[in-house]
Formats: C-alpha cells, sequence, structure tokens
C-alpha cells in the first residue's frame, strides 16, 4: 500500500518549530539508586525535536517506538537520556529534547528508633541535544518540615510549622559527571527544620517535635542554606541552580514561598 | 433539513441506564451569602438524567442549554438546584441530578488587630429529583489548623501542627429547609485548633500560634466535635450527615484521616 | 522513658469512627500480572480500622509499618491485600479497610504492523475486614477511543471522535476467586469504537480510523455493552458492578457522561 | 506590646533572594471584557518580592493585605497589576512580581442555528516592577478542535479528531497597549480544526463535523498558522510570542505537542 506522507510537504507558514513530539507517555521503569540497587517507578516521558521550515510535520510514532525499546534494556539516567537523544537526532533529525519525570524511593532511619523509613521524592531529568552539544539537568522535589522562626520568636509557647516542598534544579557544567540527587535531598533535609519520616514511634516523634522547634527556618532561611551547601560542595560544578521553597502554611490558606538562582562562574 | 435522530431509536443492549448527561461544564456565576450579598464565583456543573432500556440516548446539547439559560437570571442556591432539576425532567424525561462545585468566600477578623480576612472554601450542592422527589445535599470542604496532642503531651516544648482539610456532607431531612453553610463552617473552625487566616500581623499571629497549643486536635476529636456540635444544633433535621477530616502532617509525607457518619432517626 | 499515649484515654464526645488511618502514602511496588510476571509500579496506600466510642485515638505509626513489611516480601494482588487488612485487624482492633491505587500496563500488538505497544492503565483495589469477613472490589479505569453515531449520521462525511475514560467497579461475589482486569480490560475495548495505540505505524493509523467509524459509540452504548458483555462472562460470579464511561468530547469543553450498576441476584 | 522582628536581622548565609511572597491564594474578582461588562470569576494570586542579602525575611501578611484592598474597588486588568506592584514596592521594597490566573469566559454563537454559548478559558496576567520598569505578559490558554491531516490523507473515510489545547503568551513591547486576550481567542480559533460549543443542536453538530474535516490541522500546523496571523496583526507590537498546542490525541493515551517562539526585532 503506498500511502501519501502528508508530513514531508511544505508547510503553508514557513516557520522553524522549536519543539515537537509527544508529551505525557507513561511507562514502567527501573531506578538506579546511589547504592546500585534498581527501585521500580513509573516515568512520564516528554520528548521533542526541532522542525525545520520547510517540512511540515514530524513522525510522532517514532518517538514511542524508541523510548520503549530503550526501557527494556536499561535503568534510568543520564546514560539512558543521551543515548534516547542521539537515536532521536540519528533517526528524526533536529535538535533533541527529552524530560522525564518519576517517582523516586530513599531510605533513612528513624532518629531515636533507628527503624527503617522508605521516603517518596519526585525527579525531574531533562536533556537536549542541540548542534550535537548534550546538556542535563535534573531537579529534585522533597517534603520537609518547616517551623517558623518569627513565631516561635514572638510566642511564650509553640510555633506553627507545616510541611515544605523545597525543589531544587541543577544544571551541571559537565553533563557526564554524575551529582546523585540522594546528596541533593541530604543537603536540603540538613537545611529544613526536619526530615518527614513515614513511621515514628513516640520517642521518634518526642525527637522530631523538639528538633523542629530548635531549627526555625524561614522559606528565605531555608533557599539561603541550600545555595550554600551547594557552593561548599559543587563550586566551580554546576551552570546554573535554581531553589525553591514553598510552605503549605498551618495558619494559611494560602502558601508562603521563596526563590533562588545560583549562577556558575 | 431531516436529520435522522439516533437517539432516539432502540438500543442494542437494553439496559437501563441510572446517570447521562455532561460534566464539567464550567459557568461564571453569583452565589448568595448568608447576610443576603451576592459574590463572584466560577462553578463546575455536572447534569444527569436516568435512561430507559427502551432509548438509545438522550439529548446532551439541552443539558448546557438549561444550565446557561438558569445563571443567567439568578444565583445559585438550592432552589435554583430544583428549578433546574424540574426544567430537565420536563424537557429530557426521566429522574434528574445535578452536582454543582463552587469556590466560596467567607469574612472574618483577625482575633487581635481585627483586620478584615476573605477566606476561600470549597462548597458542593448536589440535588436530585426522583419520581418527583426532590432530595437535596450539600458539601463544605474547609481549611483549619490542627495540632496534634500527642506530640504536645510528648515532648518537653512545641507540638507539631498543620493544615487539616476538614469535609463535612448533610443530606436534610427537608430538603426545602436552609441550612447556611456559614455556620457548618462556624462549627467545623471551632472544632479544630483554629481557623486559617489569610492575613496575620504579628500580634494576631503570637495568639494564632498559643491558641492552637491551648487546642490540640486529633483528627479523632476533630470527627467527633463537629458530629457533637451537629447533633446538638440539628438534632432531627438531618437524614445524613458525613465528617471527614484530613491532616497533611507536618512530619509525615503522607496524610492522617478520619471519617464518621450519622444517621438521622 | 514514659511517655503518657493520649490516645489510649477516653474522647471527650463518645462516637464511634467509622475510619480512621493514613491517606496518599506512595510507595514502590511489583505487580503480578495474568500471565504471571512482575511488572514495577508505584501504589499510593489509604490503610484505615473502625474506633470505637471509648478510644481517644488509634496508633497511626503501626499502618506505615504494616505496608512497609509487606510490599517488601510480595506482590501486590487481592491476597496481600487479605493478609495486610489481618494483621491490622490483629494488631489494632476493629475492623479494617484498605484502597490501594496504582498505574499498570498492558501489553497489545498493532492492528496491521503488528508492533508491541505497552499501554497505560489505573487500577484500584479495595478491601475491608469487616467482624472477620473479608470482601474484596478492584476498579479499573482504562482509555479508548469513542466515535459519535449522532455525528457519524447526520454529517455527509466525518463524525467527531475524542478519548473516553472508561471505569469499571467490580465487587466479586467471592473475594477468593479471582477476575483478572486484563479480561475487564478486554471487554472494555471490544465495547468501544476501538482502543489506544502507543504507537502506530501509517496503516495501522488507517486501520484504526477506519475501524472506529465502523464502530460509533454513544457513552450510552459503552456502558450497555460493557453491562451486557459482564453480564455473560461473570453472570451470578458479581455482588455489584459499576460502569462509567466519561468522553472528553472533541466538540466541546465539557465531557458527556453515562453511569449504569449492575446488582447480583 | 513589643515583638522582636526577626525578618528584619542579619541573615545567616548572606544570598540575595530573586523572588519571596505569597502563593495560591484565592480571591473572588470581576474580570473586564472588550466590550466593557464584567464578568464574576475566581482568581489565583501569587505575588513576590526581590530581597537583599542584608535582610533575613519579608513581610508575608502586607502581600493579602494589599491585594485584599485592591479587588474591592477595581476589576482585573494590567492597571490593577501595575498600581499593585507599585504599592508592593513601596512599602515592602525591592523588585516586586505578580502572577494572576483565573477562569475567563466569552460568547459566541452557534455556527447554524445561532445559539448563543458562553465558552470557558483560561487566562494570566504576569506583571513585573524591576529598578523601576513594568513589564506586562499575558497568557491564554484555550480549547479548540484539532483533525489529524495524515489521518485524513490514508484512510478512506473519516480521520482522528480530538480537543487541543492552544496556549499563546505574549510579552507586549509597550505593556501600557493593550492586546485583547479575546483577539487572541478569535486567532487561536482561526487556526484550528474548529471552535468547541457548549451548546450544538444537530445541524450546528453537522456543520461542525464536516468543517473540521475540511480544516485538518497538525499541532505543527496550527502553531505555524497563530505565529503567521499574529506576526500579520501585531507585527513590531510584541517582544516575545510562545504558541503551543497539545492534542488529547483520540487513538493515542499520550499526547501530541508543538511549541513555536517568536522573537520581536
Amino acid at each position: 500500500m503506498d500511502l501519501r506522507d502528508v508530513q514531508r510537504e511544505l508547510p503553508k507558514y514557513e516557520y522553524d518549530i522549536n519543539q515537537v513530539g509527544i508529551r505525557n507517555a507513561k511507562l514502567p521503569v527501573n531506578v538506579l539508586t546511589k547504592d546500585g540497587k534498581k527501585i521500580p517507578s513509573v516515568a512520564t516521558f516528554n520528548l521533542y525535536v526541532s522542525l525545520d521550515k520547510d517540512q511540515r510535520g514530524t513522525h510522532m510514532s517514532r518517538f514511542l517506538q524508541m523510548i520503549q525499546n530503550s526501557i527494556d534494556v536499561t535503568v534510568i539516567n543520564h546514560e539512558f537520556i543521551k543515548s534516547l537523544l542521539m537515536e532521536v537526532t540519528e533517526r528524526i533529525g533536529g535538535n533533541s529534547f527529552a524530560k522525564i519525570d518519576f517517582p523516586y524511593f530513599i531510605e533513612k532511619t528513624t532518629p531515636v528508633t533507628g527503624l527503617r523509613n522508605i521516603i517518596p521524592t519526585d525527579v525531574t531529568f531533562k536533556g537536549s541535544l542541540i548542534n550535537g552539544e548534550f546538556t542535563f539537568a535534573f531537579k529534585v522535589k522533597h517534603t520537609v518540615m518547616s517551623l517558623c522562626p518569627c513565631s516561635k520568636e514572638i510566642s511564650r509557647y509553640n510555633a506553627h510549622n507545616q510541611r515544605a516542598i523545597v525543589t531544587v534544579s541543577i544544571t551541571p557544567k559537565d553533563p557526564y559527571k554524575i551529582i546523585w540527587f540522594e546528596d541533593i535531598i541530604n543537603i536540603i533535609e540538613s537545611c529544613s527544620s526536619g526530615p518527614v519520616f513515614s513511621i515514628l514511634k513516640r520517642t521518634d516523634e518526642k525527637f522530631v517535635t523538639e528538633f523542629s522547634y530548635d531549627n526555625p527556618m524561614f522559606c528565605e532561611d531555608i533557599v539561603r542554606c541550600i545555595a550554600h551547601e551547594i557552593d561548599q560542595k559543587y563550586k566551580g560544578q554546576y551552570k546554573k541552580v535554581t531553589i525553591e521553597s514553598e510552605h503549605l502554611e498551618s495558619i494559611h490558606p494560602h502558601n508562603a514561598y521563596a526563590r533562588l538562582k545560583l549562577v556558575g562562574e
């Protein structure tokens, strides 16, 4: 059967398109942890190419085919993204762009009883291959506890505290040098009023309650502390870092929010 | 033009359909407050009829037409819903069902400085007209503060606290007797560790922080307190009440939750 | 350290609580497929107990502990849920309730080129242990194609078509007899204007486009067809079946929707 | 009472903060239409300032106070945003940033029967005041119909079609010169396979079904057409335009997507 390929024709209006492709494709994956384990997850893929002004359409079915082939043989990491982008650019042409979101899980032990905890976090990997040059970035969105320094200071007792969602996005200078998001999560937790736990026995809950009161943090404090720690640990290794902290204020129906950007020299 | 009406034909498989209609239709509305004011909002409508086994399809376009005509002349309240359902049953036939969700806003003043606050809440109206009998129910989903009694008891200082989302759904015995959701919101707030505020000056924040410590409430405590207050105030007036409290625990990545059902005698 | 246990005290207002526990706890899991494979996923757990009027609070930390212990040794299926509920009732007391949501993936081949496709679907498992009696129900939420019979009939060419989200919830009479959701998904797809595919070559796309035009289905048609097929295949095996079809109408900003309930004799 | 103001102190780590403030504050508003009417809506506000490295915290309560005061006296438009930002910078200092999202509604008549339709759309206003210079941008997110040219070309009859969500973001060169989003919506609809309607009689549905078949559009076609139309109508008036089209493919579980950026000379 000879089916006409309208995608290959000239478009009516000749504009370059920055990105065209597929969005919100879900697939089961395994993700590699820092200590070499594979953990199950479900990834949501966006995959695009650039399209020149002289071609009407891209070939959408190939995107899913390439993603699907890849996930059978490997785990999701920056090498996976690079080889996916190289295949996209080779088979479809143009620059290529990938964004992959997935829930991830870290382990920790409770502060007093030492019970094992499995804590969810959200990770995003972003990659691009532009004129043959590969860039890679990742984002960690992690939940911590925040306790308000102002509320503590002005009140005779207690202080309002709440969940804070901290997001750190890093574009490393060298896309091939791994920055583990486990390490970024450690920094986030150390710059908060305390980590959250899934299991806390009563002696742990006492510890966590008092610990948070001893470590009050504004959203401003959290983003500055993370900026400082990242500067200490990764100086010279990043192109760009964006740090956000959004607090689900227990005393308000709206959120408090801060954002701080670091630019590498 | 004479277009065949496939909806009127016999279906292939003859089953009665419980509900068929439209979902997620958004329209601008005005809502009537307890003190007689109209406030702007945006309502999301679901509207259904039952369909007998001998008719293939309902007439979808009429649903939106009837909703749209109604909202031009009135405000959203239980009378609006009744007249909408009566029109639906008259023009389309069968039993009819409506669900309308909209953000609503209450006013309150801060506890010390007396500043005016406008606080969002979520309201749902549900109505049905079954064999000519009108039933009406409404739901209020309101944010309050909760402070953990266990954390307070076991810790030398501080207690974890967080936003709690309290939902109260009421089916009154008499669908024509108004139970104001402003009154239900007052009960919800009085059964929490304190209301949330959009604006709090520092003397207010001090008050709210200390007040919540003096009023620690488990999710179990909140649903029982609301059950008690509703029993006190509306005894004999309800067919069914469902009370839920979901707490966005500041120390956990998951939520604590309780549900309590009251059945009218 | 001897910490007072406020949960064990008497509540201020003595009401039984229907359900109390934890919500929205996420964990990595493996799910068993009909053909014996394990596939990775991420599950969201809600787990509750009933609480008598003479006890103030339940012990929240145990819920997560029991979930976490279980997922290390097994896969998510109805036996997993039963043993989880039995442990909950044994260790915490009262009736127990579980709801587990997870993305699931089915395989299929394209109609002409025979390419392998991995298609996402959403599954929910619900279980309860009430006075020692175990009940189990599951829900499948699956995306299919729908093409409007009225639009086809009245138009000289073309017909509006769109994604439809079909949900089938089944409570089997015998909670220990497995009804595979792969089989339910097959029924859903056979009662639609066609399945959706992640990868379609052009000869496949031609097939799918023409196939949907040859199989126009209202939301009313879909829920009745599924009711018929379930009646044929599972007569006498279910207590209750709820079938819903919601169509993201390509010609409207709102959705069309139908719901049909079957009650087992 | 003399309460210590910890916000005014020096921070531990001296980093400038790009944006700090409040997020997700909801308030009832009226919005001005092109033809001078006010329509009710509910707006979600984000409001931030920049914070210098020598101050620990900003004063969060003032943000809500300024928003709340403003909405009582005016309607949401670009002048509202400018005066809000000027007040923020005057009272809190630093640069200021606002983002306001709200549902909006346009009127249209059906193509054959001429019935009035009220169609929802989503609008975002963004403003900033940086070193005294005001910039303004807005975004319209509008639902249209899309019909696949490839599916039409290769199939003997029918073509897959679906809802497409088109987003156009415009930063005008002159923030004081109004570009009405009604005009942008007209362009979006004229560059699609047809507008969506809330109410369609059968003769209208026939028209719309055939019209979409006569106007097949890839996501690539839609963004290029809009780029062309905006260039024709607003040449020299914009700094930056971003055009996106995301199609909820009726044959796939994932979406097709294209993005095109125009930069003003």
